[in-house]
């Protein structure tokens, strides 16, 4: 077996990332589109749908996160020269394809779920309609999207419900990938984290940030000592100091009186090792012993949502997740599809498909609006899916069973919906999923492994329910 | 609890991704660099290192990958003027340390491990000397970057050697963040993949890409016959059509004929469901009754380690891997840390460091040689780690136990050694892991938990035992 991956031309310069979004892409959609210019079909209506079969594995609930990401890659999805050429060079696909993608714009429209809404399994996260062309050549950059920032924000939001009003900050950069972490950091506010380490994700979509000082700090300095009086000299007594290099009771006594020396309370101790609950305990016991009760406790090590939920009753401030926060906490991908579901025939009148194959992976075909059913109490009860083709009888179908309607413009006609993007659609996102979790039942806020906690229940236009494979 | 992240004057054009990497970094990096700015410590001669304390649970071995991306984004560690005014405007960190930033560039010496190597516990793989400031802020890209590329290049290869010498390509763009999935393409490579679905892998590191269709494009036809005359008649009799939309069986016969109808002979069948193990015995059999013997047959369902290997036996002829690879199957994070292990003291004399407290985590102070023991049959034996201050006497610790020492130089006073970057760097790390790998005991090829294939051992000079926290 070859393992040697260089093409013959290639420079020792390696190329940075693209400034596009259009070659983030599998191949095949490519060579899909040159076979449909071809055959003639690439200019056939087309809508397909981005949904899970089912919740990853055991979630209560998902979070809809990365709607303003996808819609900021759609806006950097064109082809440069240097791409063109290398589609050509290495004979990706011939010419009139390459004609095709040199002046590739999306023109069609994207309807979904708003960012930060709860969805269940079949939930149509995304429905998007143009030629065959068009929305073909979306696949990979859209589950790409949606299959990691969903599964980050289903994973930030288990930990804030168990956090039970805690703030929650982001500290796993170091352990993603260097611009996964970044989208971590933005999915993570789409599930009610409040702050985030990473400078990058403050910079690009306004979360604040926040971190003071790590153990190689302290162990820089000759003594402890010095370490905490440079630390409150350079960022004032209201700082964060790491009180776990050393003897912890000794540190916590040497923050207080660091602070103290330049005039202030200390802000607050971090503890990144241990056993959080008694250290935590004794923390408190010993910063109210020497008179600082208004020092918080804020910790860091190696935390999910469980280990969260088992500080609940211990006196901490705040929560620093990295690890399970940026890699899923145990679902790293949200495991998402994007599938034909209609396309026109020649004679331009709309047809469900359906891959129908005794091998699995069946499909149900047509499109497919969706809606939440509340109950008397004011909570969600049914994810109600209506297959129809026209959005009139479908939303007469929803409001008959008396469905909120869940689907919204995101793009239209290639024109994207700016409320949808930038810090203002992360920040309603955010505020969307407090209102949307805030309506499941009382079965979503379980941290154990379940069935979702609503039931999706797929009806076609009579009312009859639909089977799915 | 507030969610609400968006900064006062936050504007709706979200900026694109930082064209440098200086702020894919943690925050209190800088912060520190403030504080030791304020102390006259920042100029202290500091040594680094990257390293896991365990490898990730129960695997057998680690792969080294991310090195060459490294050795690029620290080309690209500098400050832009929108940076620093972000820096600045949020009050991240004060006039003195943005004049630090301002004219940043990375001046010290980084040696480690080379890319496709082989790690085990406690492997010193990144040794990053110079001024504390200049070694500390390298932290969070470093660990993102290696944290995420061995994990992937770990899964990698362990897949190919459940493969036994089939190729194995990565189609996981689709179940990973969209950059993080260009760079997991490239570790796939290091654990020996030979191709990718990736257009921008391609494009960035040379990596030889593949794909043809999908469902969708079947199902965009109105029949399956004329979907594969459309591709034959596009890509030509040797593409490989995907098979299983509607009747697996039915879907071969019509892939022959349509291949034949433009005179040729079909190159592969895909099936991506059902009993892949099954289905290659039953496809097989019927394409050498139709006498597309030379017709190979490739898979690409759900595929990971243990799938790969119990398909050893069907008559497969390359895998197509994604969910598993990108998310390092079952190991998302590689989980390596980044610590303070030596520093200048006042009279510029290096003393070692380490945390040492009852919380656990601690570290062993001083600066780590490795070296790989192999015994009288060629198989290695023994990670042999030396601690020393001086590479002379390290060296000749090394060579007493007879150890080949496994540390290069990547950056000499911060200039980037080029040989480990670029299409050549990746291609030299794919046959350096290839070799490494196949100097290990059997033990490294189990695909079960277990016990490293290689115990590691500290020695201090004297050749005394260190016990390790």
């Amino acid at each position: 077996m070859t393992t040697q991956p260089a093409q013959a031309n290639a420079a020792r310069t390696t190329p940075t990332a693209s400034p596009t979004t259009s070659l983030l892409t599998d191949m095949y959609e490519l060579t899909m589109l040159q076979g449909a210019l071809h055959s003639g079909t690439a200019e056939r209506r087309s809508v397909f749908e981005l949904f899970g079969r089912t919740l990853p594995a055991s979630r209560r609930f998902g979070v809809v996160a990365g709607t303003g990401r996808l819609l900021d890659a759609i806006k950097r999805f064109t082809f440069t020269a240097q791409q063109i050429d290398f589609l050509h060079a290495q004979k990706v696909v011939d010419d009139d394809t390459l004609d095709f993608l040199r002046d590739f714009r999306f023109t069609g429209t994207i309807r979904g779920y708003a960012e930060g809404e709860c969805y269940f399994s079949g939930s149509p996260l995304l429905t998007v309609e143009g030629t065959f062309a068009q929305a073909c050549i979306l696949e990979t950059l859209a589950l790409s999207i949606y299959n990691y920032d969903c599964a980050v924000a289903s994973a930030a939001s288990r930990m804030t419900i168990a956090a039970h009003g805690r703030p929650c900050a982001d500290f796993g950069a170091r352990r993603a990938h260097e611009r996964a972490a970044v989208s971590a950091a933005r999915a993570a506010v789409v599930g009610g984290f409040t702050a985030t380490s990473n400078l990058e994700a403050g910079l690009r979509y306004g979360i604040p940030t926040v971190g003071t000082s790590a153990h190689s700090f302290t162990l820089l300095h000759d003594t402890e000592e010095e370490a905490f009086a440079a630390q409150v000299a350079a960022l004032g007594p209201g700082t964060t100091i790491l009180v776990d290099t050393y003897d912890i009771a000794q540190g916590i006594e040497r923050a207080v009186r660091a602070a103290r020396a330049v005039g202030g309370e200390l802000g607050a101790v971090r503890l990144d090792s241990g056993d959080l609950v008694a250290e935590a305990f004794k923390a408190r016991a010993q910063l109210d012993a020497l008179g600082a009760t208004s020092t918080r406790i804020t910790v860091t090590n190696d935390l999910d949502e469980y280990a969260i939920a088992a500080l609940g009753a211990a006196p901490v401030d705040s929560y620093g997740v990295g690890t399970k926060l940026v890699t899923g906490s145990g679902r790293p991908t949200a495991a998402l599809v994007y599938k034909l579901v209609e396309r026109a025939d020649d004679d331009g009148v709309m047809q469900e498909v359906a891959k129908f194959s005794q091998g699995g992976k069946a499909t149900v075909g047509g499109r497919k609006w969706a809606g939440r059913v509340v109950d008397a109490s004011g909570r969600a009860a049914e994810e109600l899916i209506v297959s129809a083709r026209e959005s009139t009888e479908a939303l007469a179908a929803l409001g008959a069973a008396g469905a909120r309607p869940l689907q919204v413009d995101l793009v239209v006609d290639g024109v994207i919906q700016e409320e949808h993007r930038g810090p203002e659609g992360l920040a309603a996102a955010a505020e969307r999923h407090r209102v949307s979790r805030a309506e499941l039942p009382y079965e979503a806020w379980r941290l154990s492994e379940g069935e979702p906690a609503v039931p999706t229940r797929h009806l076609d236009l009579d009312g009859r329910q639909v089977l799915r494979g």
